[in-house]
């Protein structure tokens, strides 16, 4: 009955195995190690960009952070949504690895629209000394309100962002539990779609700390190599970041993982559907926004269910219906499901 | 015969063995889960210090520029020695994690001396607004030319800190090794040395990635979690790095290690000795800085050594004396050595 | 006709005076000048603040910056008003110099309300380490719309401020023009309404170029003049922006000139009205956003007036209304004036 | 008998005038007064440089650290003599600018020589991510010494920036008198021997306060008004520094006046000469550096004179030699240089 985070879940056998096989004798440190030719090899291969650079680092904040300021001059501003993970939950990490540059914030609970898009790109004058410069669009994907964009939505996204000749960072967290919702490539959800550099999320999806960072134009890659290295983000014994990446790539354990998180959340949403609980939005991927009555709230969390209430406390009225985020990773049980459901 | 680092050997498997077994279920994420408990626990009892903040990050990097960012204002300068890591080795991660502050770097071969430090802090005249102004002094323990400061050669330089009121840092990556080469405590070799925050380092010692900074005054602690979010550095599955940290502390692994390790170059630099090698310093802990002819480097090279050569190239003279640098870890083995040997 | 702006226009003779006097032999260089003496006099009497640490810079934006980045962490997020010169007319340098911190834009055509500063501060739950952590609070007066806060108005965005023990920044780049809008004493429009910090405005009001940052509680002083060094803000041949505030301040110069100017502007705004001008807001101090058909514009434009047209272009439609920011400076002429309203 | 620094002296009379004079009417803010435009002809005729970027800022420091900043990445170091107005006297000032480069600071008492300059680069090897990367050179003419290059000289230090591809920047705060000591111009000390950029200084011959950015290159230039408005030095009444340099290059006042001060200071050597000083160099512009019996100081300084001690303090044993630093500016009188030389 944890549906807290899919942050907080184990670390799928496959790539245990591999930092076990991995932990062999010695490696060359900082990236040199050959389990990298691996990775970069399937990922290449995954997103059909036989040039694309692609790294690896630790967390996803280091992996939005480094591919947005490669993109971004201190002067510039980032356009994104509201609720975006580089807006709200990375402590100004953002503005701290790009040298103090400033978001614009368009103001949504969810997605962005292309028009949105365009009225706060346009508000930015060029050759206006004064204001901040235009910078990068960032798109997240799935949503930290557990949407997924429509390939047209994303071509529609970035078309404007080339109009202005803007890059686009795609921040994929939970790139595959999005792939795996519109049954699309990685390539036609990245580099066909206009995204120019994408954070390739592996934690939530089944690793214990690693993400991709892949540019389709490698002309950025030693910047990325000098700014991760200046970052602190460079691993010694990186062979264990590169033998998670294998794992998770291996056999495409990155989908079939992704399929089951999304698999075992629309299993539960189908539950909380039937027991009557209303949907804030319709759950595409492995998160679920809903709401039903206090009292329930109370004996769920009485039994030691996990999970953020998401719009009020555990306390006060008992038929007033509160809001909850479940999220849901490969490994929650159908037995925890239905103890939770039984809740109800 | 790999000795070109001990950040390329193996995780001991008493810390896989922990990890594997943390590996069940969910765990609270950033730093919540019940293992960070257990280490806290250890690291505070294995320094004596009940009340130290005791923090995890996955590089030696990380844990010094975090650490010394909480003691360091961006108008300030640090001071430390010529070859410290992080003058020579963190591309410029110091200046950015203090907001671009300077290092004041004492011109050395190995150690700083009390005189010169005193030197280096007296040239930045208090209240002159024009200069940099006073910051902290880093030590680097064991040094990256292999020496270890005596207790009495620590307390001479914080001495020097503390009569200027400078807060003292020690880069601990290869501390225990330090440590077990001084026969001292954890407790002696820092705050009851006059250290204020230490970069306790796992990761070369038989840890995957993996080290602590201990603020042995708590005040800085709040302070400190926020800038490891805003450097990217929080993980959100941490306790996979408290499991590391948790098998390094268990039993004491952290002393037998590097008692091995440091063993182990023993053995190595006998062996150097009875060659015919010349010893650059007098190796202490798990560092050796040595020359002998090209010739010799050349069979070694040829053979598969690993190593590095320290201030020429494997071409040239046959008979021309060539310094090389070489490391063991705890993993390296007794026949490694011997082979490495027999080509003298 | 010109009411571009109130940054464009001469010096007053006064300061020129000043200026002339001031240059005769040799004086003390970097703020030691007995003319600044002079200076912290009259503004600590001016404040009724006599322990208040005064400091002179040559930009408007310059003492913003310098200003909150006494009273912001890099980890923070400082709360303004959208039209904020930090926020829009700045170039990210509020980030830049913070450190990179955050803007939280309130999102308002003009003021913000107690209930919306009070909205985006309780949307940064304290001790949460993934978000912004809440900052200064910074209110413009008189507001890039030209509006002026009431005393109580002020008193209800501190008193906000306050409740969450957030800091409080004065931008008073046109401080005197409020001043004399309100009929109320400098001490009364900021400590007395709970400002911490005040850029006190001197360019726009007749001065060359300089601006007082004035701290009612010393403490941040020393870390106010390493800013201002490091920024590259600290002149040699100070003496000359001291000239220029002590001129200013001298026979009450500051206020005379700002009544000057709000009567210069209440003076076209009575013509604009005649005319059949719809305004956006009532003008109160030295600026006024109207509208008029756009053939008239043309008129004034082909006449040589210069202002700025606030929201389209000089090309469209004869009849549609296009608004315009006007801005009187002390030295706009009543014949100037004159002239321009005989284009209607 | 003010002897302290060349920033402390008053104003040229024909600058006064240009100030006065531009104070007539309304002129376009924020660099897009016409006297710029005159400014930037007669820059650019001074240089022989038609293509040149000339923009102008207030402080010596703003002009040094946002022309290297243009040719800084926040990983690379800075190669600069230890006495560099850069190193030691800006505050962080280029760390801050630069995005928290580095400073490779070359142990000197004056001069860089080409080989410890090659030295200091070849150690920063290409390639490795763990070292700060090479950045741009930075030469200080007249050097803090009070010595000037020769153009061998300085061709010989550009020469080894060249090798390596890198960019070279001339902090030029005394600018004028260095040209004057070589009897060369202003383009064979800059683009002929292989600058890149120039901090042209104004304020310490004869300016209130302005410093022109010179860019051969000029694809710099947009860059370089964006990082001035960031930094806060873009002036709205900009014409008043235009006014300054227009009034400074008017007639060849920047020559004539640093003619002065040399022939002021070479008077002033002349004088110490005869009386008995030892000079520490051999005075080549308007700086001294010599010594003579600390009785003597005792009685200049109880006679008003002004001037740093440059190596000791004014107590201590009478006959002990301490050295002094004097500057003259353009203003210094002979009577007040007699009268000065009288208390030998």
């Amino acid at each position: 009955m944890f549906f807290a985070s899919d942050n907080a879940g184990p670390v799928h056998p496959q790539i245990m195995d591999r930092l076990s096989a991995a932990n062999a004798d010695y490696a060359m440190p900082y990236g040199k190690d050959p389990i990298m030719d691996e990775v970069r090899d399937s990922i290449r291969t995954a997103f059909e960009a036989p040039e694309a650079a692609v790294y690896l680092v630790a967390t996803g904040t280091a992996a939005n952070v480094l591919a947005l300021a490669c993109y971004t001059q201190p002067w510039q501003t980032i356009f994104c949504a509201k609720p975006a993970h580089i807006n709200e939950d990375e402590c100004n990490a953002p503005e701290f690895y790009s040298g103090a540059a400033k978001l614009t914030v368009i103001d949504t609970d969810d997605k962005m629209t292309p028009a949105a898009l365009r009225a706060a790109i346009e508000k930015q004058t060029p050759g206006n000394v004064h204001g901040a410069q235009r910078g990068p669009v960032s798109i997240t994907q799935v949503t930290e309100r557990g949407s997924v964009h429509s390939l047209e939505e994303l071509h529609a996204l970035t078309a404007v962002a080339k109009e202005f000749d803007l890059p686009v960072h795609l921040d994929g967290a939970r790139f595959a539990n999005a792939m795996v919702a519109l049954g699309c490539t990685a390539a036609e959800m990245t580099w066909k779609s206009g995204v120019d550099v994408v954070s390739f999320g592996g934690t939530k999806n089944g690793c214990m700390g690693v993400e991709a960072v892949v540019f389709f134009d490698p002309a950025k890659a030693w910047e990325f190599e000098l700014r991760r290295k200046r970052g602190a983000h460079l691993f010694s014994k990186h062979r264990f970041l590169s033998a998670q990446m294998a794992g998770y790539m291996q056999d495409d354990l990155w989908i079939t993982s992704a399929e089951q998180a999304n698999a075992n959340a629309a299993y539960l949403a189908e539950g909380l559907r039937k027991a009557g609980a209303e949907f804030l939005h319709e759950p595409q991927a492995n998160m679920i926004f809903a709401r039903w009555p206090r009292a329930v709230h109370r004996k769920m969390h009485e039994a030691g269910a996990k999970y953020y209430l998401w719009n009020g406390p555990l306390d006060g009225d008992e038929n007033e219906l509160v809001a909850a985020r479940l999220v849901c990773d490969w490994s929650a049980s159908r037995e925890g499901i239905d103890a939770f459901l039984s809740h109800f």
